[in-house]
């Protein structure tokens, strides 16, 4: 049988071993759910980044660029870090570069050992959740977190997919029995559930409270982005 | 207003700044819980040390030494890594060395910047908690877990811990937020919340139920263990 473990933040994943396992990063707040929206709405494919430096060289190359450190945009690139900026005619058919705090780090760190990288959000659960049975492989869901902490959405993202996965996935380490629980806990109400986090009250001083709402939703595309040649693009 | 904050695994302490925090280090099953035990039981001192080899070091000199790796005792040393152990006539007045997978490797990391080492466990939760509101520097609740990895029990005990001390403390993090809500939703039975936890299942294998009860049973001691010079001792 296949396992789904949880990794809570990146700063943990020289615990897990990756060769037989697809990872699936997962940064609500609002990387990949950014990337879902982007993908679903026409977006041809998006390169994610490590550094600013990296985004900028692919942006002189003519990509459309998105760069957000602590939740801001950073200046001289065309996209922020809202879901809703993704939602823009004009990037139909684009090739997009992405550097975030937190998810694209999480993408780089996985990327060498991972069989495949897969990008998780509320917003393609049930998607994503017909892609990882129809897979052959282990998963391991990777928790983008704060700057190397866990968060709480992610870990709920995390115990959501548990959730909807147990029958065909063993659960069998504590990382993932607690993202499960938690997200049985807060699965009835997850804008209220997660009102105190860090993050949440982070963003809300930028403004930002809608995006947290919408990137909260459930199964609103139908899109499961998948690295492929370092660019993330729909699985067929 | 003091804060309370939690660190899931020693794998993540490098993100955690202890120089006005006490870090409360814990190992519920079952190294902490030993340790009070043994306190409570009349053990002069324990010297927590992270190596098997310093831990003959200090048998040689004298120690009754106690040494555990994977949950089971090594070989040559007198004591083994359960409660029940330490509840001996023999070693009142005694000292002790302890070596185990998790929580001595705990101390050990947090000693060079904490202010001051504190050990906790069910156990002692109610004497550690009012000790705490005495004190007047931050918190950061150290759980062992398995190496590496973050465990549900000593996740619940931090919750427990933030529980107790959410009107003298800020809660800030969301590891701490998240080992709360755990803690809420486990309290009421403790024991079969922690039954499909890894380690549960792990000292299961090895017969160790007994530890298991034992260790989740609340404010059995009034004892709260300090590092004094490199060893613990009980708090007059």
């Amino acid at each position: 049988m296949k396992q789904l473990d949880v990794c809570l933040t990146p700063d943990l994943l020289h615990l897990h071993k990756l060769e037989n396992s697809i990872v699936v990063v997962a940064d609500i707040f609002r990387a990949t759910s950014c990337m879902v929206t982007g993908l679903a709405y026409g977006i041809q494919s998006i390169t994610p980044v490590a550094t600013v430096e990296e985004c900028k060289v692919l942006q002189d190359k003519g990509y459309i660029a998105a760069a957000e450190r602590n939740a801001q945009k950073v200046e001289g690139f065309e996209l922020d870090n809202s879901p809703f900026s993704y939602m823009d005619e004009r990037l139909i058919g684009a090739k997009v570069a992405m550097t975030t705090t937190n998810g694209t780090l999480s993408i780089a760190k996985a990327r060498p050992s991972a069989v495949k990288i897969m990008v998780g959000a509320f917003l393609n659960l049930g998607a994503l959740v017909n892609q990882l049975r129809s897979e052959q492989y282990d998963v391991l869901v990777l928790c983008a977190g704060w700057k190397g902490r866990p968060n709480l959405e992610d870990t709920l993202f995390a115990g959501a997919l548990a959730e909807a996965l147990q029958d065909e996935f063993m659960l069998m380490e504590d990382s993932v029995l607690m993202a499960q629980r938690l997200y049985q806990q807060g699965k009835d109400n997850l804008l209220s559930f997660v009102a105190n986090s860090s993050h949440v009250r982070r963003l809300q001083r930028l403004g930002i409270q809608k995006d947290i709402a919408f990137s909260l939703q459930t199964d609103l595309y139908d899109v499961v982005p998948v690295l492929r040649g370092g660019a993330l693009v729909s699985i067929d």
